[in-house]
């Protein structure tokens, strides 16, 4: 009998995350403080995050890091995922490629983001804070830290953007359910949401003014700390348990090698929990193709500069090295909204300038059309987002077709659509479109930086530019 | 390490489904003519169903029938579902005993529904079918045929009530994700439907009209039948590949026995899925409690009398032996929309009868707050339905714990609340309300059926009223 899924046993699960840093053919270069411009340390971040974090943060020396037992006890309640082979969509598609997907929709908030939720909660309350304050956009983030800290019993404050709190409900009454408070912002209860309820009672928010709300509250609220759901080292390395899980997987699949990896990337986290151990092998001389796929109206990895920029919109976040559109840029409003940010991690924003990731971009029409594809032939619905990681796979698989040649693809299928079955409605009336590139917003945003500290553009440890 | 989950290899996965009907201590009673209140033959059904599900209906004789391997491809899409343990719950309620939960969630249309709905659109397909008509409430039925007849390339007509297409979008466009066309109803597409919208436009519809139009559908269209997603032998037969996987998985889990088995029924699907192969270990002299839970605005099995009554709400469908509120019954407007149907599959109606059932009905409320208390502890968010389950766990944990007695609990978590999340925002908002017990409706709606054919009252095969 054909298999169409492999789980690992519980005790099979990887015990310790892989940290790339330890492996960098390019370290990373310091962030800088956003006021001075001057490279900042650990101490400096210890007002928003809890040391024990900050310590993964900038470790550079371990390449593996044990995963403390209690939230082993936590990523239990749904991992290890499953992976599960693409047999009816290869059919329809006529390929010899075997296509696999880590399934990472399988979580209660049905993304990859609670595998890091679950960890920044318990260091935090392993470092003594009882509260964790967020901001969420459409609601992916902030339902998977609500998800985290209800199992440790921890306080949480979720910023939510207005209009998405108004607009989408579903993901605030999953928040509550796991007994979260979850406030539009502008809220009255920060000082920075209270300056702009002010000047305009109306406002719709945006993710810059929820952060400023959610790191004023980490720093001003007694036993309070902030957390963020992508783009920090720390953060991707908690995902790395996905890649890990899929090489045993793929291994019990018979495969003993993968040709073409591949997610999507908005900060990075889901992208580089599947590939960065991929990008060990590809380290030590593997054949690989690794590639994150980002939108066309995003394109940060495919068409951005690699610059020192601020984290968030506001410029209360360190400048960190990394493709950036410019903090001020103002995406087209897509469907896959965890796509829509500005930046890249500055691991993967490095990885790509070493040449060993190979991004693309895509149309929004495409991907969802790629999706209801995926929808009709493999059954799971999947997120605006993870749609993007799919179009690839059904380029490589054409290709494959075209080559005759029977390649191993290997996608993380970040999450469910099942919150957010709009965009499809949207695609189905016919109503949804493509935007054009966004050039005159680039210009735009890159004018904002322009003169501020560079970092060096470095390819395998060589400076480049 | 503690296991908090036992999968099963694919290849361990049960190659046929359990009939129970060839293990009934009493026989089923036979169906009657809803014009004529005779009893009807297959050749009656032949216009509604295709004849191999009428020859799966009414066939007695076979215990074990083979899940053709057409059937297991698609149900391997998400088969085997996990065994969870529920080590949180247990540990916050102090309980001795052991709860384990089969989770059906994991599907892609989120519950049990497609176990029967990918068997159902198989077999029309083998028997030249090209097109499936059925009704759907709130939706979840509906998207889980839409989904199986994706799978396998057939039409499928959703006949949707009006006032929930409206009001519950998201399952719809799960439909048409799928492919499927689902019209409000009443709708213009049917005679049925064009009669109600002449006297009434602006008709909110009902599960009743809603059947009409479905059957109606079936009964005059090329290539059409009609599919039911509970109630029928046929139905509750293809669920049963649920506790036959439980029973594999609980082993793997080292319980030699199980004290209590539950789960919550609406027309009973999920529950005799689960339930039925631990029904015939309890035949067979095993000491189990076997408790399917309802509503107590709903109580057809704790509360309405062993009838012949209509298996739908109009007259149409043939009358049935059951547990039934009568046809004309309409229960209160609580969330757990699964739960409002008048009667009661016959053979779970028998099984009471023959005291091998114990039924308990539960008040909306206490569903809900413990729905939240497993939401809080497990992780996942319960279907309003299946809370009526989790209430009969936390009742029976509280027991154990009072005995001293380490019980093993099984339950079925028939799926997910995420595209339910309403009930809860009304239960934190403190507007939920529990409803008077049905007196005064009760009465109304038996009265209806006074006079009809009676089914003899037998326990054990010997008639005791």
């Amino acid at each position: 009998m054909k298999e169409f899924k492999v789980f690992l046993r519980e005790d099979e699960i990887p015990k310790q995350w892989y940290n790339i840093q330890a492996d960098l053919p390019t370290p990373l270069q310091p962030p800088l403080h956003p006021g001075t411009r001057q490279p900042i340390g650990p101490q400096d971040l210890a007002p928003v995050f809890p040391m024990n974090l900050i310590e993964q943060e900038v470790n550079t020396k371990d390449r593996w890091i044990d995963i403390p037992q209690e939230v082993m006890e936590k990523l239990l309640i749904w991992r290890p995922t499953p992976l599960r082979r693409a047999y009816a969509l290869e059919k329809v598609l006529g390929t010899p490629a075997r296509i696999y997907y880590k399934d990472e929709g399988v979580s209660p908030p049905g993304s990859h983001k609670p595998n890091t939720a679950v960890a920044q909660a318990y260091y935090n309350k392993v470092f003594g804070i009882k509260r964790i304050a967020t901001e969420t956009g459409a609601g992916q983030w902030g339902s998977a830290l609500s998800f985290a800290c209800c199992l440790f019993g921890l306080e949480c404050k979720v910023y939510m953007v207005r209009i998405s709190y108004d607009q989408k409900p579903y993901r605030r009454l999953m928040m509550n359910t796991w007994g979260a408070n979850c406030v539009p912002s502008p809220s009255k209860d920060t000082q920075a949401g209270r300056k702009i309820l002010e000047a305009h009672p109306d406002s719709p928010g945006s993710l810059g003014i929820a952060i400023s709300e959610a790191v004023e509250d980490a720093v001003t609220s007694k036993d309070t700390r902030y957390s963020l759901g992508s783009v920090l080292n720390h953060v991707l390395m908690h995902q790395t348990i996905i890649g890990l899980e899929a090489k045993k997987q793929l291994e019990k699949f018979g495969e003993k090698k993968v040709d073409i990896v591949t997610g999507c990337a908005g900060g990075g986290s889901n992208f580089s929990g599947l590939a960065f151990p991929f990008v060990l092998d590809k380290i030590n001389g593997a054949k690989i193709t690794i590639i994150p796929a980002e939108p066309t109206s995003c394109p940060t990895m495919t068409r951005a500069p690699f610059v020192y920029d601020f984290g968030d919109n506001v410029g209360m976040a360190p400048m960190v090295p990394m493709h950036s559109l410019g903090h001020s840029f103002i995406p087209a409003p897509i469907h896959a909204g965890g796509l829509r940010y500005h930046g890249m991690a500055p691991l993967v924003s490095q990885l790509i300038n070493d040449g060993l990731l190979e991004p693309r971009a895509y149309n929004q029409l495409e991907c969802y059309a790629n999706a209801v594809l995926w929808a009709r032939t493999e059954g799971f619905i999947p997120a605006p987002e993870t749609s993007h990681a799919i179009s690839v796979v059904v380029e490589e698989a054409k290709k494959a077709k075209e080559e005759g040649k029977q390649k191993v693809i290997l996608l993380i299928w970040s999450g469910h659509g099942i919150m957010d079955l709009g965009g499809y409605e949207s695609y189905f009336s016919g109503k949804l479109i493509d935007y054009p590139l966004p050039e005159e917003e680039m210009r735009k945003s890159l004018k904002d930086i322009e003169g501020w500290p560079k970092p060096k553009i470095m390819k395998m440890g060589k400076v480049v530019g």
